[in-house]
């Protein structure tokens, strides 16, 4: 398979930790990048699993380490949950992050489905247990992310995944994903910016997620060598018939070329 | 297959809940049926993958139930952890119940193992986050038992095997089971009282753990219709080779046919 080169691409999805910034630290010149594109009038979103701050706060996180972005820059997977749920007609139970829930929908008096994002220290025998309860009595089961761990300021860190499979095992129910992998997740961010898939570059720091996820879906994809990069996923990366490259910066060279 | 008849056992393991007791009310009979059997000197052990309670807490529950039992009767999970656990010469950091502890070896400073039981409430976000910095590092994983779900007093409750699979989803490391179904505990059980697997016959009300887990490791089994048994599991058990029997009563009037 011999991939378009990224020159081909005419709009672009852009992760966010790992791409433009690594814990509380921007990426060198990924702020300079971001605006080139702009600038272009290169389509664009960054898009996130992350599930433990809100749309707002994601934004102004940006907006303080330097990067010119706003609300309207950004998918995130609880605005694709809101509108997932909706559509099937059911009132979740929340077990996520008590900072999401200004993105959600409040919580149901009697809840027929279970929506979990990365809760972090609300993940308590309780609240999974009243998940667990809704879930062994049919209840629809909707994930924000799939994601084992993640790099935290004190050390590795257990991420939503963990938890689904916990539930997923005990209840016998599957977790429909709404972040990446999810192709579903990938087309809304093409579609809000009218961006045909074939056309548009996934850049992301992860190899399986972002990479090979946004291949599966039908869109091109670039892995950058930062964030959860690791020596071994470039070729992994290439035998999917992905990019790599250094940093967004590089990337946005070529993009613009 | 044509099983052996009941009574042609000449030992037998008893799970306990769902067998000699269900919640907080001992089962008609059981403990009529566990004294004729003691009065007969026909060997027996009690076994259970329950972690929330030391061997001492298990034979008090027992004797107030109105079972006349001591504490080498039982044959606990944590007792085989144990002794696994020193044979690999690992030092286990403890995610159990505080109530198992007086059971187990001191918590290491450095731990290099986890040994997970049904810790219940005390399965909290830095605990487990504790325990998957040791697993992805290549940390030995023991499970004291991988069962979903129990009933417990206020409705269904999540057991220990919902934190195994979290762990070892987002770790990549596998446990090893302690509890049933693994054959190394049946076989210890039957060792402790010099009995033959062939000639062994497992009782039990779950009929995947307890039942077909038995026959897998070589004993003998039978089902009572009792605790967790569900309408379609005696047909799962007699194509498995095991007996179906209404309660340990039923089959302690063959055992001592």
């Amino acid at each position: 398979m011999t991939p378009k080169s990224v020159s081909d691409a005419k709009a672009a999805l852009l992760d966010i930790s790992g791409v433009l910034y690594e814990g509380d630290t921007a990426l060198p010149g990924a702020a300079d990048a971001l605006a080139r594109l702009r600038q272009a009038g290169f389509p664009f979103r960054l898009i996130t699993n992350t599930s433990r701050s809100p749309k707002r706060m994601i934004v102004e996180k940006l907006t303080r380490l330097g990067f010119e972005v706003s609300a309207e820059d950004v998918v995130t997977t609880a605005s694709v949950a809101c509108a997932a749920m909706k559509a099937d007609g059911v009132k979740p139970y929340l077990l996520v992050h008590p900072d999401l829930l200004e993105d959600l929908p409040d919580q149901a008096a009697e809840p027929d489905a279970v929506l979990l994002g990365d809760a972090a220290q609300h993940f308590t025998y309780e609240k999974l247990n009243e998940a667990f309860r809704i879930l062994i009595e049919g209840g629809k089961f909707y994930a924000l992310g799939k994601n084992r761990y993640f790099k935290g300021a004190s050390g590795l860190e257990l991420d939503a995944g963990a938890f689904v499979a916990a539930l997923e095992y005990a209840s016998g129910a599957e977790a429909r994903l709404i972040g990446k992998p999810s192709p579903d997740y990938f087309r809304e961010a093409a579609r809000e910016i009218g961006a045909d898939p074939a056309t548009t570059l996934m850049v992301g720091d992860d190899v399986e997620a972002d990479v090979l996820g946004a291949i599966e879906a039908g869109f091109m994809a670039a892995l950058v060598r930062e964030g959860k990069f690791r020596a071994g996923d470039e070729e992994t990366a290439k035998k999917g018939g992905a990019h790599v490259a250094a940093s967004l910066e590089e990337i946005v060279e070529e993009l613009l070329a």
